[in-house]
């Protein structure tokens, strides 16, 4: 996936090594993104962009993703408040993937639908256990039938 | 996709508010997932897992990765000798996306193929330069040649 908004892909050497940002957008349009809290690097998230979302971030420096599900760009925030503020943006070594530094706002501070400041609020309990039990490992910030009523 | 790996996806409230692994493997069998060092929090490096790597972390606790580009299970390490030790296995909120916490081990503590302790070793240098120039945030920790010259 070719876009006019980001420099084009060129070498190995140069998207592994090279000090100009070339992001791998998939046959899909789309790269992935993790998005942790810069003060703490706590993974808050996981979500797509395409080109048009990334540049918007750039831009606005509010962490803008890709909706798969509602097919549209999403202002992350834009309904709930808890908008995320863009510190710092990194790429991988091979250039496919993206890691946002935020510093996740709103009255809650979570950047989970479900109301967790993380959407990995759970964890196996016991690695060997074949029932693959979760247990949680924090507690709902805010209730999403308050803070999505809206709508 | 389905496995008889791990439990199948049943209703959206028990896989987002349950307390069974329901673990989204698309369509191409692969579940994205974010390794990060257990005690820092840094992101270490992304991946996909298919069930079998999955089910292989579990039993040996060492991360295995599915590799896209070699088409095989993929031990992390299993050339380099940084193994990652895998100390947590999260999951997100709908139960499409791994988290792992662990102990990078080897020589170098170093998670990427190109010698750094992250492959997230460069940042765009300012968010609203339209060269989009990456600056480098660390030192490689070895020397890829040497490490893996044997193959």
């Amino acid at each position: 996936m070719t876009t006019t908004l980001f420099p084009a892909r060129t070498t190995t050497p140069e998207i592994e090594h090279g000090a100009v940002l070339q992001p791998k957008f998939g046959s899909d349009g789309l790269i992935p993104c993790i998005t942790t809290e810069a003060r703490t690097n706590e993974v808050l998230m996981f979500a797509f962009m395409n080109a048009e979302s990334l540049a918007h971030t750039l831009r606005t420096k509010k962490a803008t993703y890709w909706s798969r599900s509602r097919n549209k760009l999403w202002v992350k925030g834009e309904e709930s408040g808890n908008v995320q503020i863009v510190k710092e943006v990194f790429t991988d070594c091979d250039q496919d993937v993206l890691l946002l530094k935020v510093e996740q706002t709103g009255a809650a501070n979570a950047a989970c639908h479900n109301g967790y400041r993380s959407c990995f609020y759970r964890r196996l309990a016991d690695l060997a256990d074949p029932s693959f039990r979760l247990e949680f490992v924090a507690q709902p910030l805010f209730d999403p039938a308050t803070v999505y009523k809206k709508k």
